[in-house]
């Protein structure tokens, strides 16, 4: 078991703990953020220890295509290769399959797909999905899944709910089977799918824990529904979802939206806004978010937000960032980057705090007024 | 007098010194890495102070383009803009016009030229390059030169370097009838242009020593001469330079283009080979250059150069940054940015240290033997 509960929120659902790697333990409800090819773009793992991140992300089907398993596995998996030492969450694969759009073939055995990158041609199984990451060698692996975007036809959202657990089942096997790689244990995330469809959602999550996993993923959102849908649909499986076990809500999102879930019950998150958004000169303030591309911030002698203890408002004022990013500076999106990371890890920090005092209802409240309130 | 001269190596003609400034001192010999518009790409000031960086440059082309003399004045000069405190030097925009090829046109007033960027017409003065040079608030600006490719035959260069003297004798009057901007002394270097005609040379001198400036530039070298020229050239001039100011070769260049300058008497140093090169993932080694990106470094598991105290060789392996390169990650460019600039301020700082023993001319032939040894 590698979730210790620590304080259940008594205003709602929310809950703190702690998850155990074999690379540390995260505090959740967690943050994690995306680096893709074994990067958060323009990040150091230094930096990212700045920015108070305690778990990072990788996509196993970018780091399958590059560097590739073999030097992966020659620098003894992706700790050794990018310089992290925290723990590292890698997904499966199946949302960037999922992606790819006309790229792609599924049926029984997996997904056959061509590379973005090269046009070649790849087999996803359930079974090498695993190989794959324990050539990664990350701390949690994910199962392949499939997903369909939202809203789908009740049957096709069946038929996918229904392949991802029959692949749950040869990927748990699989894991089972083999050894880690190197001298650590990993572990392994089931995914729940099945639409929006509450019936499907019970018989997904009936299904992943009668195979039994580490924790249990929520799939199958931030893929085309709205608010609303994902609250509802997030609520119903953070209820059945067991206690002792870590909840990840893949791919979600916008602080407001990791708010909801958070009060649901979630507790762990990725997403690639902070990073990308960054890299586009939107940065995320208690005030909401700024544009810093936007002419109006040319003179402005402030930092992208007062009293922000990142290494970016520390040191540099929003005119001289949106003057970097006019003229396509890297570092004006390293400095956007950082901010925006450092944001969210305070999000998740404080929505910590909020819930060991029983008042996360309140916070989330009190945040969101601010954040969505029109100011000059 | 800026220049404190502090130790003559009795080996050859290079010379140990300080320069100091209202923005603190420098060491000289002294490389200063190009912050085009206002940041050495990639890097922070706090980077460029890891990297043991004593003295910016920075162009009075680009900073007039963009953020503009208005941005500059309202945030009270470049310091303030970009957050590096330490001296800043700033050129005159004469050689990124000479650049512009067919975009300029000459004449006795000054240079009119269309911007690279949208097109738009400018002028550049004698005088109004010192007043824009105010506006930037550098610590030392440079008169505004015209220079000619070389080889150039003997009426063009002889032209060059009239039109340059007359330039300059009108930017004197300028730097001496205007006061500084900010809180603080600026200085003004002459530039010595005459192409590879040693009686141009020695007029050029001639008429910058009778207007008298701060310090003087070799201006009108590195473009397309052969080395042997260059120090040829170099060495006539620092030979007629006065001892007690400091000497700057502009746009110079290479390691071993440095070592031969330094010998022959040259104080200061700027160009955007290591950090250019370095995006394109060729790095400076003491053993001679790695192209990074080239396939036969994939599986290595050393940094660029054992024993280097840089960040990236601190922390990461050649291998991860050939990989961060190959999937153009701008975290590979900024580390080997980081690398070079440490590299070059190493070079200096090894080179003061030779001078300081007297055995300057024995550091540099072991240096560039090691160097340019095949090392398999």
């Amino acid at each position: 078991m590698i979730y210790t509960a620590q304080h259940q929120d008594t205003s709602c659902s929310a809950r703190y703990g702690i998850v155990t790697t074999a690379h540390g333990t995260f505090e959740t409800p967690a943050f994690m953020p995306v680096g893709t090819i074994g990067t958060v773009k323009t990040l150091t793992p230094q930096d990212l220890l700045d920015c108070n991140v305690q778990i990072m992300l990788s996509n196993t089907y970018h780091l399958y295509l590059r560097p590739g398993l073999e030097i992966l596995q020659h620098f003894g998996g992706l700790h050794r290769l990018n310089g992290w030492r925290g723990p590292i969450l890698t997904d499966s694969g199946g949302f960037q399959v999922y992606s790819l759009d006309e790229l792609k073939k599924i049926d029984e055995n997996g997904v056959t797909f061509k590379s973005h990158w090269d046009g070649s041609k790849h087999l996803f199984t359930p079974e090498n999905v695993v190989d794959t990451q324990r050539a990664i060698g990350s701390d949690i692996m994910m199962v392949l899944d499939y997903l369909t975007g939202n809203p789908s036809e009740f049957s096709l959202a069946d038929e996918a709910h229904q392949q991802t657990l029959r692949w749950a089942e040869r990927a748990r096997e699989q894991f089972l089977n083999t050894p880690p790689l190197y001298d650590y244990p990993q572990y392994q995330f089931g995914i729940v799918q099945g639409g929006v469809y509450d019936e499907l959602r019970a018989a997904s999550i009936e299904g992943l824990l009668k195979i039994g996993f580490d924790g249990y993923a929520i799939g199958g959102l931030a893929v085309g529904e709205s608010a609303d849908v994902r609250r509802k649909v997030t609520a119903f499986c953070t209820e059945r979802l067991p206690k002792d076990y870590p909840r990840y809500l893949m791919g979600v999102g916008k602080p407001e939206d990791i708010l909801d879930a958070i009060e649901l019950g979630v507790d762990m998150f990725d997403c690639v806004i902070p990073s990308r958004n960054g890299r586009n000169g939107s940065v995320f303030t208690r005030d909401g978010r700024l544009n810093l591309r936007n002419n109006k911030h040319k003179q402005a002698k402030l930092p992208i937000e007062e009293g922000c203890g990142c290494f970016s408002c520390q040191h540099f004022s929003l005119g001289y960032i949106h003057h970097m990013l006019r003229v396509n500076e890297m570092l004006g999106m390293r400095l956007t980057t950082l901010h925006n990371i450092f944001f969210y890890q305070q999000l998740v920090r404080e929505a910590r705090e909020a819930i060991r005092e029983n008042r996360f209802a309140t916070h989330k409240r009190e945040f969101l007024s601010r954040y969505f309130k029109e100011t000059g």
